[in-house]
């Protein structure tokens, strides 16, 4: 079967996480990308984990998370027999992807203007942390100091925390998809006028965007969110929203008629409460006075109940447990693949389906310049100077152990 | 300046958040979005807000975010001469999205099967909480209980302070991405090949993608995140990446190499704890031993040294704040639009730029039924038709008050 970004070819320039799951998203669904990395090390975050602990001796999950569906081209970039290998893959190439800090890739004659007097139809996606320009142009625009700067910080867990930081990479991710959007837009557009573009993506205005209900919200109603003090689930919202500890657990119960739920809570003098206004203002309390009902039943007792009178509830789950869910193991969310040098590893599956082009994982992350001759055969190097440029150290290929 | 989805028809079926915001997104790049709303009272998110406040007397925040760059088209689809107006407008469309329980669309005539007779080009893309079927297929699917199940509950915060909620619809706004991600790949693979397809996504699996860095390290090294009990940034990270009180706000201080941090931080003794698997075992305590200095100076005064040093930091905002930062004001995140009815309101602009095909916004999110006359007008109902179709209740158009 086909795949609806095939015949695409990405040239990735990008390390660590946002670029990096960009284009992935568009190898998971056809495309061709190669990952240039840089000689000999690599990405950086293949020297970056969790724990202090690696996987295959010194393979990192957090590298191989967010690189399958590429091949990797291992090379000196700055070198004079790099840059014409560049040159002549950008020739071919659809798509150009970037994280490097604004004005890197100019600099070395990879900039858009460079490049799209090579290949004028070329698309070429720039991310930074910050903006292209501005005040903050030179600090360092990791996650977590974005998460800092767009508010993020203040929105989830209790007002008396302090700052909560959110624990996946959000602006790095979020990014990542408004990198695709933008970029598949320009691909959609081009296919139309055969006009490629520039487009320059950041992670402050990615994380304020996907903040863009609350700042609405603050901004045209006038009001700042003001996180609780119990756990309930949104700064905005009343009781019972939220979660609440059982016997063996925790659940989770969102928009739910007050007096259904009284129901289920088998205690009819909590009617009290039953008015929108009181169930926002003592949230805090009747939390309270919930979780202490919730405690005395397990997780599944309580979801048989409240789920047979239509309440919107769930129950929470650890990350351990989340592949046993049988709704997980139903939609077969994980998958397991061969990697060369770490054998059978377990990756998370595109998300969705597509009727006529599926999404594939038909490659596990690279090994450092894993195909790099193979990339360069496809443009007309031939085996004697392939041996050259690796014996130069233009190109390097990690051999496995 | 064109647009990149420009002369791209959106049909858009859904309401509350997901749908609504993966629409919003194709029309800020120029798509046709025509919201079908229901006749009379509209989406459902009209009559939901934070706080039990409202704007302009009654229209709702959680709305207008998500609904600009629209038109509306209040109308009865259960009806003959809906379903009539329907089928019609189908003929044009290149996308449809929806976000109803899996079947609805099917049991009312408006399926993929049904469409696709109407217009075998057509994309079709069905948003579901939990998956198109499966063990979960009849429960609700609400963000937050999406987010209980994937196991996002238990990624921010502190071990001991169980689940917490992360405080932006995270498994709407991100399916959303994803959604648009699949549609604008689908678009693109029917320029090459003029085939329509179908699109199945689903918050569940989105929640879970959006974590694929903690599940393949969780799978692969076997090894559970554990959540610190200070305010380290992330489970799977030692000191001193977190967040840290200062004598007037909050710090952040992301990956930096610790003998620079303690120049910084003006302790030599420190040095004691310069080891990756110290800093991550006793991340806690010396958390705690940074804050007792962090808190002697401003976070300006820190900024000041720690940026001079060359150190990953940032501030912390308070969200209503953000609007105030300098590269926040320098990237004019946030822009004015005139609304019908509640006046001046500001926005959150598009979060990226592209150089041929920028951006906009050109309509606030729309009154009920606001453009029902016109989009009827455009395929062939005359004023009389229109005034009938009104007075029999099929459509409705809201009047300001």
């Amino acid at each position: 079967m086909k795949q609806a970004l095939e015949g695409v070819r990405v040239l990735d320039f990008s390390q660590l996480l946002q670029g990096p799951y960009a284009t992935q998203m568009m190898g998971d669904l056809g495309a061709d990308v190669i990952k240039v990395e840089r000689n000999g090390s690599g990405d950086i975050f293949r020297k970056m984990t969790f724990f202090n602990q690696w996987i295959a001796g010194d393979e990192s999950p957090c590298f191989m998370a967010w690189n399958r569906n590429k091949r990797s081209l291992a090379i000196n970039i700055k070198s004079e027999e790099g840059k014409k290998i560049i040159y002549k893959l950008v020739e071919e190439a659809d798509v150009v992807v970037e994280n490097f800090r604004p004005g890197v890739m100019a600099r070395l004659g990879y900039g858009y203007e460079d490049l799209k007097k090579i290949n004028p139809g070329i698309i070429y996606c720039s991310a930074s942390g910050w903006g292209d320009d501005g005040p903050y142009l030179t600090r360092p625009g990791q996650d977590l100091l974005v998460q800092s700067v767009s508010g993020a910080l203040m929105t989830s867990g209790k007002k008396s925390d302090g700052p909560v930081a959110i624990g996946t990479a959000l602006c790095d991710q979020v990014n990542a998809l408004n990198s695709v959007y933008a970029i598949l837009a320009a691909l959609y557009y081009r296919e139309k006028t055969g006009k490629g573009q520039e487009i320059k993506t950041n992670l402050l205005s990615s994380a304020i965007a996907f903040q863009m209900q609350d700042y609405f919200t603050i901004q045209n109603l006038g009001r700042t969110f003001e996180r609780p003090e119990s756990k309930i689930g949104h700064p905005g919202n009343g009781a019972p929203f939220g979660t609440y500890q059982t016997k063996d657990g925790y659940l989770t119960i969102a928009m739910s008629p007050w007096p259904t739920l009284v129901e289920a809570l088998g205690d009819p003098s909590l009617m009290r409460y039953n008015d929108l206004q009181v169930l926002f203002d003592e949230r805090d309390k009747i939390h309270g006075i919930i979780e202490k009902i919730t405690l005395t039943k397990t997780t599944d007792e309580w979801l048989e109940i409240m789920l047979g009178l239509d309440l919107w509830v769930a129950k929470v789950n650890d990350q351990k447990d989340v592949e046993k869910d049988p709704q997980v193991v139903h939609n077969q969310t994980f998958v397991d693949i061969e990697h060369p040098k770490a054998g059978k590893v377990k990756v998370t599956n595109i998300p969705f389906k597509m009727s006529e082009t599926p999404g594939q994982i038909k490659r596990p992350s690279p090994m450092i310049g894993e195909h790099g001759a193979e990339i360069l055969e496809e443009i007309g190097y031939d085996a004697e100077t392939i041996d050259k440029l690796l014996s130069e150290n233009v190109i390097s290929i990690e051999k496995i152990k």
